[in-house]
């Protein structure tokens, strides 16, 4: 633990939502905290007077930033792990989560050979390295499957969905111009969604937040209400909390499943604050934001306190409303509204969280309140 | 209602840790705050980009501050509300809370006259003009009684307790010094200290945070627990409704009482946030500062539900430590650190909240985890 962490100069790389929320989460627990990005407009940028103008994709921008930090953190994993690496060890900044290990999560196959390692349950896949694999792949996995980029993807983007003979030809030019470049996995039935957050500081203290449904439309996050009792959850906890020691890993996690008729199934991972965690701003005593700085600078984490029977989180997607307003503010929800300036159909633009005395009930006031907002 | 509040920008006066609260808080709902404070290190002047050098007391920087904003609340009601009016009107920009009404707050004579003309209870009291009026207190009020300086004191400064004739006598020279400045109050005589906040916004809705005890500690607010369930509590919250609409007030207001045998007597009231109302930052699921932006802004409040049966807040006064440390970080009490570079005898730090089944349950878990801090 560091005594006088607040006297420690905390980075973040990007300045997104993730990275405003880690900003003011951070600041109200006394840290003062710095910001990498590109635009003073970012989301993060706003909240921040230590913001540095630049690109977590630049070494020049890079070095200049970690030489003004005792350790820097990030908001997302789809960054260039190596080049992380390389200026962490020259400017002999730490970064948290270890750059090599968002390295081996950016990409879906080295992703997937972890679980195995660890025996965490993932869906049957083969890596799609040329056009015949992908015969190989529908003829053991059968149609329908999921073709996902293995880096960069997310909400939904690099995904193809092959239902069909013709879904499969059409995605066939994607794999010829990006060789090597996917994995085919089996199509999972599930009943819903699933996921959790834990977090792990270098002490090995580990902790996790309540299980939540979550429910995606257009392969975007909507809506995750809980607490969630799953079947298996807590064995599921112990082979996460196996994994996250075998990585060595610190900071909060996100971790996403299929609930199916085989059980939990692993969907995928984010080493990182994540989406299916904001309702904690509202309804824990510590939030995923405050837990992510915990983890990251090894103070002990408080017990996971709910502050209601029941909660829920609505995003509130992008419209291409060119005003954005709220035509009838919602009472009884709280607000997390990000600051972007434009609006883009899909975009999250904030979230609203409540509480309430069952999951669903909670999900209904949020229903409700997402209607006065134009977005 | 504003409906597109987010684009609105909207300025603090001052930079200390109220202003950090609410910057933090509003910046959480989407808000652009913007900070004018004397020093980069003030804690508020750490949390945005939008932080101006100056002082609110000069008419120049406040000039230029207001001509940035669309709404200009205070962390404080000690400034020169004649200035602040002179400049409001001149650049059409709005104050909220309303400066005149400041001016007459800031003076504990017309404080005192507002109490009288509203019904509230409060102790007597005499104007101290001269060195007779100091004995026709004493003939009228008894001793002990307390002289306070009606402009600037807060926290014990400018406050005397006179308890002989001895103490008399060593008075009469600030009198002197500070002819019209001071007024003597009887001593109330009480079993504790309560406050609660009032929130009123301009469609006329009011809203009342939970009754919470106070300790104070040389003149300090020590801690402070709650929800405390207060005998005619109803009826006073209907009294300061009726002043709030009085005054046309819009904000929160914090106040005060002495709990006596004959009642609940108001000792002072803060046109403000205030120290005794942020336990709600973790208490509430709408804490005091987004309280606040929504009251000056016009927007719907929430039901008011405490997210757990009691609470309790300690502040972290300086000891004058030279490093301030957490030796031990407690778990399960929630930090608030201001970020102040200097210690100081007394000077607030930051503070710890703490949720449980009791006030006197959380109270106990804070008074431990607060043995853990060298500040």
């Amino acid at each position: 633990m560091k005594k006088t962490f607040w006297k420690k100069n905390l980075g973040i790389l990007g300045g997104g939502q993730l990275a405003r929320m880690l900003a003011l989460r951070g600041q109200e627990m006394g840290l003062r905290i710095h910001v990498l990005s590109e635009h003073a407009t970012d989301p993060a940028a706003q909240v921040t007077p230590l913001w540095q103008k630049g690109s977590p994709s630049v070494e020049r921008d890079l070095a200049a930033f970690f030489k003004k930090l005792d350790l820097v953190t990030f908001e997302s994993e789809f960054m260039d792990a190596q080049l992380l690496a390389k200026v962490a060890r020259k400017t002999g900044v730490r970064m948290a989560p270890q750059p090599a290990l968002m390295g081996r999560l950016q990409d879906r196959l080295t992703q997937k050979r972890l679980f195995e390692k660890y025996a965490l349950p993932t869906a049957p896949y083969i890596a799609l390295n040329r056009a015949a694999d992908l015969d190989r792949a529908v003829e053991k996995l059968g149609l329908p499957l999921v073709a996902k980029q293995r880096r960069f993807g997310y909400d939904g983007y690099g995904t193809f969905i092959l239902k069909t003979e013709r879904d499969r030809k059409s995605f066939l030019p994607h794999l010829k111009k990006n060789p090597n470049g996917f994995i085919a996995e089996a199509w999972i039935p599930f009943r819903r969604e699933l996921a959790v957050m834990a977090a792990r500081r270098s002490s090995g203290e580990c902790t996790f937040l309540p299980w939540v449904e979550s429910f995606q439309e257009h392969a975007r996050c909507l809506w995750v209400r809980g607490p969630i009792k799953v079947r298996a959850g807590a064995s599921m906890e112990r082979k996460i909390q196996n994994f996250l020691k075998g990585l060595n890993y610190t900071g909060v996690m996100g971790i996403e499943f299929f609930e199916s008729s085989k059980g939990l199934i692993v969907n995928e991972i984010a080493p990182r604050v994540h989406n299916s965690g904001h309702y904690s701003l509202d309804a824990l005593l510590e939030d995923q934001f405050t837990l992510h700085w915990k983890s990251i600078l090894n103070i002990p984490f408080s017990k996971v306190q709910v502050r209601a029977p029941a909660f829920a989180m609505y995003n509130l997607l992008g419209e291409n409303q060119k005003t954005m307003s709220v035509e009838n503010f919602p009472r009884d929800v709280s607000l997390h509204w990000y600051g972007k300036s434009e609006s883009r159909a899909g975009r999250k633009m904030g979230h609203i969280n409540a509480l309430g005395k069952t999951p669903a009930d909670a999900l209904k006031k949020l229903s409700q309140a997402r209607k006065g907002f134009r977005v």
